[in-house]
């Protein structure tokens, strides 16, 4: 009853109801339905659920899985097996050529385009007639989910270019391969970056990228399909680095999970609190006289805090965007006087605030106005160096949003508003 | 000679490089190519430029460039122009049809699939044959850039089903429609939002999807290269929202439009810590002889704010995803268990620091690492519970994520750590 019922049902519709299941039921329901279906249910469910489910079943029904999978979807598979478990895969592996295509995919970089990439894709060799590719692709297109393209190659097995399906049936049907097809063709190398292809594709608008080996031959293909779960992921890790949570987690993972990905970045924080108790402590002497600077910790903080996010989103996503021109000095220079303009603004309302609202001295609310202006310069240098600098260093300038830029200019913006004050106050 | 040189480049490049020029060379270049190749250039370039080199053009080399677009592009563009000068640029539309079809898109929101289709697209009769198909499509495959599926209608025009060239190319020639195309196609409503478009094509993996309108007629085609830069911008908007700039800006743009992203939020940060400034004002008493409670202000605020951060980050992403389920009840409880555990070791932690490194009492260090548990928990519960609030009553809740957060946390933070030490110091 629930098989036929499951049969109709597209295999996303099919994971989404998988994911609200326990484990036990999961299994049981990918070992009832056919591997045709559960293939595809496999890759559409979380990763951390699909790992439970693979560990209940045998070396020949993962076999069976993979047999069903496209060679992109079957090497991710694989990767993640045990080293024995790999090996007793291969082994139920019965088609060969689809083994080998494994194989041949596992040894490239995952956030590469060889990492991305699928053995499926149609090609045709440029010496042939249309009327004979024709029968050639309706042989090959068994294999391939969707035809974007047709990719064209030399008998090296060289990329010379592509034909869409669109020209091959609008071409006369007596031309030859070689005066119908569009040289002009966009391609990756199996060694560029996976942001790069989401790049390129995006930019050109395309639904699937060609990709060759060091010596031109086309090796593979990328879909647009897994570009937009790269991009998604990518957005998501960086939105979660942004708020401090370390690994790729959602609201329903278990609350281990989520403490993993979320107590390091706190541990981090109350360090760097730490920090700022001892700092403040310092300046001790200023509570006979000046005791309500105290007060005004939390405000710089906040302020610190807030100015140095703002500037290193901005630059962490030029950097991830790739728009990021121009040398450093005057991106600086940029922010600088950005800041600048802000810190007046916002220390005149704070001034005024604080003489007229607060009731304190002209003196004491200038300085902590002029504390204020300077913390937000210093906070959005900050901001703007760190991630720079990062990147330049190859480490992700993602890491420097966040508690981290926050923590630091907490630590910083009141180390620069206590010594202001000290000098401009005496204490 | 640049004219000749920029002819060869495809239009996403020729873009890039009028983003580095300055206004007039970038109009200069505009009018200097042909409008088959800047009407796709224009779509490339950032708004706010292309907005400006329109300022430049008349209304019959804007009309020129609108002819050429597709249009789904075409009717964003005219829509962004003043009353005026849409008039202008209708009157000297030549292609009647084109602007039909223009006048018709204009009616959608923005957000909705209607706002995102195109009138492009290939469609057949299920009445016809395989053969009369292929002459139909050829005629019509002129004015679609990529065919990306053939959608079969019936004779009202209601969507029927889809074919793909595939299928096309595979069936036997003497085949009717009828009996080839595949019934089951995923479509979308002019009213479906945007988000929910590209929810359904992420998920079913799709290169286009049909849109029809409130009786099943198909009006429309939305193609995944525009879902693309939907979604991109989207994780931008949100990634922004979340460090407190609310337009939607990068590094390149003027320091005016960068103020005016960022200054409100800094603001409402001041604001914040005024009212902050305020409650610490409050326990002034405490100063006598619990100075040193003070020093912990910024500690206290950084976890309260780094806390409720995370909870609102990981509500955020699943209310975006889709993927909240069940009670808000049963998601607060989780929340508080997470950050109990969480709260319980960070307390320790500061429990032994403030007694073993700087040498505090036993009392003390217990009421501080008191208050430390009790403001997690709450900024927790505030994190968490905001975001969910604000989308039930259809506010986005990235809102809440940011500024917004942390600022509230620093005061109920603060709040909370002097009266837990007010009571159990007593002063
Ligand atoms: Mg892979
Ligand atoms: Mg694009
Ligand atoms: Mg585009
Ligand atoms: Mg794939
Ligand atoms: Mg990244
Ligand atoms: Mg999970
Ligand atoms: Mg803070
Ligand atoms: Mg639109
Ligand atoms: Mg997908
Ligand atoms: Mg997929
Ligand atoms: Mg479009
Ligand atoms: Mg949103
Ligand atoms: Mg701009």
């Amino acid at each position: 009853e629930l098989l036929s019922h499951l049969g109709d049902m597209h295999h996303a519709d099919i994971a989404e109801i998988l994911d609200q299941l326990t484990l036990d039921e999961a299994t049981y329901v990918i070992k009832l339905l056919d591997s045709e279906k559960t293939a595809e249910i496999l890759m559409e469910i979380d990763q951390d659920d699909r790992e439970r489910v693979l560990e209940n079943l045998t070396p020949k029904e993962i076999a069976d899985e993979i047999e069903e999978m496209d060679t992109d979807d079957a090497t991710d598979i694989i990767s993640n097996l045990s080293v024995e478990l790999k090996d007793e895969v291969f082994k139920n592996l019965k088609d060969r050529e689809h083994a080998q295509h494994i194989v041949e995919l596992m040894r490239y970089d995952e956030d590469s385009a060889g990492g991305l990439m699928a053995k499926e894709l149609i090609k045709v060799n440029e010496n042939w007639s249309v009327t004979g590719c024709m029968e050639e692709m309706r042989a090959q297109a068994e294999n391939v989910t969707r035809v974007h393209a047709i990719y064209v190659v030399d008998n090296k097995g060289k990329l010379k270019g592509r034909l869409s399906l669109k020209d091959l049936i609008t071409a006369p049907s007596n031309a030859n391969i070689a005066d119908v097809y569009i040289e002009n063709v966009d391609y990756v190398d199996v060694h560029t970056s996976a942001e790069e292809v989401a790049r390129v594709m995006q930019k050109y608008d395309l639904e699937a990228i060609p990709v060759v080996d060091e010596i031109g031959r086309l090796v593979g293909r990328i879909t647009v399909d897994d570009i937009i779960d790269f991009i998604r992921d990518e957005a998501d890790k960086d939105y979660q680095m942004a708020a401090g949570i370390s690994e790729d987690v959602d609201a329903d993972d278990s609350i281990w999970e989520l403490t993993r990905a979320r107590l390091p970045w706190l541990v981090l924080a109350l360090f760097g609190g730490f920090i700022a108790v001892t700092v403040a402590g310092q300046f001790e002497s200023a509570m006979v006289n000046y005791g309500f600077l105290f007060f005004f910790m939390p405000l710089i903080a906040a302020m610190a805090g807030n100015v140095g996010v703002q500037s290193s989103a901005i630059i962490v996503q030029s950097i991830a965007k790739g728009t990021l021109t121009g040398s450093v000095w005057k991106r600086l220079l940029k922010e600088v006087g950005l800041n600048v303009l802000n810190g007046i603004i916002l220390s005149i309302i704070l001034f005024l605030g604080a003489h007229f609202i607060l009731g304190r001295d002209y003196i004491v609310a200038f300085t902590v106005s002029t504390a204020l202006i300077s913390v937000i310069i210093i906070a959005s240098l900050i901001g703007t160096f760190v991630p720079i600098m990062l990147n330049r260093y190859k480490i992700d300038p993602a890491l420097a949003t966040g508690p981290f830029i926050t923590t630091s200019n907490d630590i910083f913006g009141l180390l620069i508003f206590f010594t202001i004050a000290k000098y401009m106050l005496g204490f």
